[in-house]
């Protein structure tokens, strides 16, 4: 087929640019370290490895995906062993997913030589791979490149961590906030990759966010829950999930003070605040550097029953490629979206009651166009690089936000000739 | 932003051509009129009026969208009364959709005045629109052109009735099947509109099938939802659902015998299979003719516990954009096809004993690529048209089959700027 296609400007994220690495701010405990191991393109620096000191407490959340990359089957194993986790070991390159049984054997060889190089067990290892699935992990450059990532460990390394990380991302993502509670102040600092919600081909969302305040391993997974249903869960860039999703959160508990148990404890709820900040911040830099997005658009799902059905509605909008491409063309096109929200599920939906805007324009209502709509205000809305969509479902008091990006050509481009 | 786009191909369906008006066979007691209302297009035929006689059997099955149309409503309300329905009244080029209570007197209005026109009950006449949503429907320009309409009843008309419900469509669909029962042949015919599952712009997919055969509502209606469930229900093109999706199954019984009245009866089967063939091959023509379509797939997923099952996954396969986009690129990108199955959301699949073929080449097993699998056999099954994707999920003997069609520049293109 003589299907032509040519870009003029360069694809570049919607209002999202490298993080300055003197805005990250070290996390005490913490030391990171970068090598060139040539997994895929000779000179490129494709392995980090992450050394956290004893005691500190991980916890993780991974994809739902069947088909879960080798790297997740062995963070899982590792993270229920009673050893604490020591090191985390991340490649870029190679997914190792869809790799059965020798890619298993593979991500453990890799975790043996590292525990060999710390002095640790393998099982304090977590593992990490995102890039090519489908192809045998060359975890022995790996290995040979492990001296050098660890040479370079330090507490000051987080940009360069994110670089490292990058597959089809645009720009790095690294993020940091200051935690003062009780009148002492800890660092939040995390990084992510992603450009899509899964690239099976150079596959996966990744995010590693540590703090070195004192935080109970129950304490830890409730903050990470609550934080990722708050932002890695509310992004969509193509409705894909990937092979090898994995968020992790990491409390060194290097600056000392009494361990936070619980959400009793009055800093749980400021620290879980932070993290949840910092968590929001990377989800929406990844769907700002969404595959060939050229517009951010917020959507906001209010008055519903309870937050899943605004979710579900939220994400019906978001995921739509109707309205995806109609926000690329910058088209308010209202039917779509009222489409989207019709079929989004919800049996009982009244949608005589409901209300939409863009912007701050009111579009819709009593089922239709709203009378005082003019298309002029909505063009106005959508000419924009920031879009937001509200909407109130007039039956409830709770809500939701979900962020997206547009479907334009670029992402066509980008998924129809990645591997060209 | 200064995108530009070409193709330098027309866009054209797959396999697809418009059909001999000498295939399609009359049904005895049908007569279509076709007329010119202007509607958005001088001189485009825009209106069709479909009459029955009385006795006919009339179901239908309708959107599940909230946002549903005018016409939708209505038609679920007539179909609901004691008088035989004798008249079909469908326009192009507007959809009464998300038009509220106003939208609902213009469609009653417009069923008024084809039953004045034929001395019927206004409950005796079904309303379709299809066009754009969010305008007023310009029911007086209908109902000045049905005395044309009704002046141009005939037989064999069902060519120029499928032509006229066109909006987006590149080709009219109809099709026609002969039907012998004991001895007896009775005619099937049937004609559809749509090329995506939504175009809330120029919305929707219509369907009206119609058979001489003589069968109770209670048969029939157990026929169309067989039928749909297996044609209709079995397609995506970018997994939206339209507001005024309708398929309409008519039985006028004007080749007098026996009435079918259940599956009891020995030619049920026998009539059921043919219409739902026609359905099939409806449903196919649509995907054929997908916004933007350069490749028809046809996914079926067997070896499942349940139909269900089988249809979640085929269903994630045929919806990932990802997917779409590497069948446009004819790319076997195995590694996308594998992550939607894996988060179709089947919890307990094993994904270790599921194979995949793509055409006749086995691509997958045992959790990760074929050992026998050469790219260069993937990529030859990828540079067809008509791509076959199977899959054995090893754990029951369900089947079910999806169609789909690609994801292509010309789709961005189509949808963005389809208003400018």
């Amino acid at each position: 087929m003589a299907h032509s296609y040519s870009s003029t400007v360069p694809v570049m994220p919607v209002n999202l640019s490298a993080p300055d690495p003197a805005n990250l701010r070290p996390v005490a405990g913490v030391e990171l370290g970068i090598a060139s191991a040539g997994i895929k393109k000779p000179g490129r620096r494709d392995v980090l490895v992450i050394t956290l000191p004893a005691d500190s407490e991980v916890v993780g959340v991974f994809t739902q995906n069947r088909f879960c990359a080798a790297p997740v089957t062995i963070c899982k194993e590792h993270l229920h062993q009673e050893s604490g986790i020591r090191a985390l070991v991340v490649n870029t390159g190679n997914a190792n997913a869809g790799t059965g049984e020798d890619g298993l054997r593979r991500a453990r060889e890799t975790c043996a030589a590292v525990a060999e190089n710390l002095n640790i067990k393998p099982e304090q290892v977590l593992p990490f791979s995102t890039g090519v699935i489908l192809e045998p992990l060359p975890h022995d450059k790996i290995v040979a490149a492990l001296p050098a990532a660890l040479a370079d460990l330090k507490a000051d390394n987080w940009a360069t961590a994110a670089e490292a990380i990058m597959t089809t991302d645009i720009v790095a993502k690294a993020t940091s906030r200051k935690a003062a509670l009780n009148g002492v102040e800890y660092n939040v600092t995390g990084i992510a990759k992603g450009s899509g919600m899964i690239h099976p081909n150079m596959a996966t969302m990744l995010s590693f966010v540590a703090t070195d305040a004192p935080v109970s391993c129950e304490a830890l997974e409730a903050m990470l829950r609550h934080a990722v249903n708050k932002s890695f869960n509310c992004i969509t860039v193509d409705g894909d999930t990937s092979t090898n999703d994995s968020c992790i959160l990491i409390a060194t508990g290097a600056i000392t003070a009494p361990v936070i148990m619980d959400s009793a404890d009055s800093r749980f709820d400021s620290l879980q605040s932070v993290v949840t900040e910092v968590m929001i911040e990377l989800a929406k830099a990844i769907v700002r550097d969404g595959e060939g997005a050229t517009k951010f658009m917020e959507i906001r799902v209010e008055g519903g029953e309870d937050e899943a059905e605004c979710k579900q509605i939220a994400y019906a909008i978001g995921r739509s490629p109707l309205v995806k491409t109609a926000f690329f063309a910058s088209d308010p096109n209202l039917g779509r979206i009222l489409a989207a929200i019709g079929y989004a599920g919800i049996a009982d939906l009244d949608v005589n009651r409901l209300r939409l805007w863009l912007g701050n324009v009111l579009v819709a209502e009593n089922g239709g166009r709203a009378a005082s709509y003019r298309e002029e205000e909505g063009a106005r809305v959508m000419a924009a690089p920031e879009i937001n969509v509200r909407v109130d479902l007039a039956r409830g008091n709770s809500v939701a936000t979900v962020w997206t990006c547009d479907f334009s050509y670029d992402y066509v481009k980008i998924n129809a000739e990645y591997r060209s």
